[in-house]
């Protein structure tokens, strides 16, 4: 039988272009047990996110501030916090396959039908059984280059081909996603709105439009993850008879509940029931169902949140112009601030940051790998980043 | 493009016979999206396990006594609960990807390195990316017919022909495996000890012969859910250099925390972090990691917890002799009760008892079926049990 094991980068002429945008994360090698089916011999085992824990352990300290992940620094609301602590003692029960309640609860805020919606172990977790559901290999998929790599590891997993347009300035690029999910006859296109790593949004008309110009047989992925915090009227109207549109949610952004590992998909009902077919039905903690929905129905503490949330994007952005720097707008949790240099600057920052105790990441393409990406936080993490880049900005001028 | 939608009932012949497998399980439909794989396609959406949330919610009421799951009625270590608790306000970061700290204490107590060992979603979201890592559709794999239902919901859900052999007696055989998977040449041979539903165990000289006997190119699934509740004498020695053998153990069961989704597969290094290459990397819960590591190191409660379940066995053991039935021996948190006839009778008791409020199951294949399986918890509930069953007999004699 015999398993051979490779670096990485000495076999990328191996792999087609589009797996250098998963390889480019964390370290990476190659493991070749011929048993292995041929698709997944030709993977690379990776962690497509260095995790903060990893950095942590490399610099010998625990970071001061923790603004890389685009994380709630706020928290969750006391509400579902004191729901988690009361279900506590019966997770010795497995916890609801369907998470019905939960699912009634989004169901009637929406109007929609509960199966129209499921649960699964976050976005990522849906995104992976979505492209398992629809990408066979081969099959053409299409995204913003630079756009969210878990994705990108989705549909390279399963054999998809990827097709990647670039950004329009500090935007996704509908008209360009549009243009090529036709030319390439992708099944799946990927938008995120509002978009990471940029933050920044579209308007509910420009995406309602690319929803009604879409090829008849092209699903459109809407990644709504940092919805809660963008204004209403960058949202298309939820229409569950669109058999084009499956839109994913989270609570793991504007809820807090990043560690719970929970989210949804909104679509038309017999896709979102689909994913009974492959899910790993037990899949989703109870502690985070319970958590979810004390947070969903926790409408006040939401609206606290990003007004909490919007003035600490005012204060990172005006961290950054103090700094010299130029922050983008953002309709998100975090700032992509233009360090107005290179993929090589802004990563040299990065790297500074990371050395005085401060945690952020950046995006892993150019030209948007010129930002640093910075979450918002409590004021003292924000304080804390105030003054390591200044420092850092001192020492790299 | 449409969408059509089937009964899955109408539609059986359209699918391979192990399918069958799956479709008794929970009420199914195939919904043909024409632009999902054809694989997906094949595909019903079903729901393995009906949730003891939906038989409640038929009945309008709790289940008094909520034995059929195999869960730990006991509860977890407090000092597990102590952990979750204390680790709940950092909800909102994301849990270590890695999940280092769980690893390296599991590594330091059966002295094997981290990278021997991957953490999962618990065992169910393990063996979901174990098959497909290894199976490519029409691959065969082997397993005992009425062994667990969700391995075979996730060869089915990759395409894989699963070839079945019976029982010998109520031991899964491992000669029938060892035979079959030979004719098959089987990429894959599940084999659970003890074995769930049945609850029995072979000796580790018994599993150590069928793993010096496998072929070269096969790999064995040792699935060690129950093996804590187990003697020593039936854990075979751990042998990472072996490239043969995977073994998946949890947290859901001896440690009492299947609420929280958490489980580990222990095998050669390059073989467990194969599993990078496709699983969820956020996809386990913070809390979970916290819980399970305390729980992990809590050595004399998981001491204090067998033997409280092995004294449950006996009850039940008992329960069942008073009421005429014969309790098959068991090495697990459940005892199977040969009810004596056939699996008509065994249902008609099973939905008897859920009426009277107590949650049992039992297994979905003949001759299995002739018995239901009632898991270990508080002398409470055990009691309820023993009135119910009691009331029960009656009615149907």
């Amino acid at each position: 039988m015999g398993i051979e094991r490779f670096d990485f980068k000495s076999l990328r002429e191996r792999y087609p272009p589009w797996l250098d945008f998963i390889a480019q994360l964390g370290q990476s090698f190659v493991m070749t047990d011929h048993r292995q089916t041929s698709l997944a011999q030709t993977l690379p085992a990776t962690v497509p996110f260095v995790a903060p824990e990893r950095l942590e352990e490399r610099r010998g300290a625990a970071f001061d501030a923790r603004l890389g992940a685009n994380e709630l620094g706020f928290g969750p609301a006391p509400s579902a916090l004191q729901a988690m602590k009361d279900a506590l003692p019966e997770i010795w029960k497995y916890g609801d396959p369907e998470s019905r309640a939960l699912r009634q609860a989004i169901g009637a805020r929406l109007s929609i039908p509960i199966q129209a919606i499921t649960i699964g172990e976050g976005i990522d977790g849906l995104l992976g059984n979505l492209v398992r559901l629809y990408v066979a290999p081969g099959d053409p998929v299409v995204m913003s280059a630079g756009s969210y790599p878990t994705f990108a590891y989705h549909v390279a997993g399963h054999g998809g081909a990827l097709h990647t347009v670039p950004f329009a300035g500090d935007y996704e690029d509908p008209d360009a996603l549009l243009a090529k999910a036709k030319e390439v006859k992708a099944k799946l296109i990927y938008l995120s709105n509002p978009n990471n790593p940029m933050g920044t949004v579209h308007t509910a008309q420009t995406v309602q439009s690319l929803i009604d110009a879409l090829p008849r047989d092209c699903l459109l992925i809407l990644d709504e993850a940092y919805t809660e915090f963008a204004p209403e009227k960058t949202r298309p109207a939820i229409d569950i008879a669109t058999q084009n549109v499956i839109r994913f949610r989270t609570f793991s952004k504007a809820y807090g509940l990043a560690g719970a590992r929970i989210g949804y998909a909104i679509a038309y009902p017999d896709i979102a029931q689909s994913f009974d077919k492959i899910r790993n039905h037990f899949g989703v903690n109870s502690l985070a169902q319970t958590g979810a929905l004390a947070a969903f129905n926790d409408v006040s503490y939401l609206e606290a949140t990003c007004e909490k949330v919007a003035a600490a994007r005012d204060k990172i952005a005006h961290i950054a112009q103090s700094a010299g720097l130029t922050p983008l707008p953002s309709a998100t949790n975090f700032v992509a601030i233009d360090c107005g240099q290179d993929g090589g600057f802004a990563q040299q920052i990065v790297s500074a940051l990371a050395e005085k105790g401060v945690f952020v990441r950046m995006p892993g393409i150019a030209p948007l790998n010129r930002t640093i990406r910075v979450s918002v936080g409590p004021d003292e993490a924000l304080q804390i980043f105030e003054q390591a880049l200044s420092e850092v900005l001192t020492a790299l001028r």
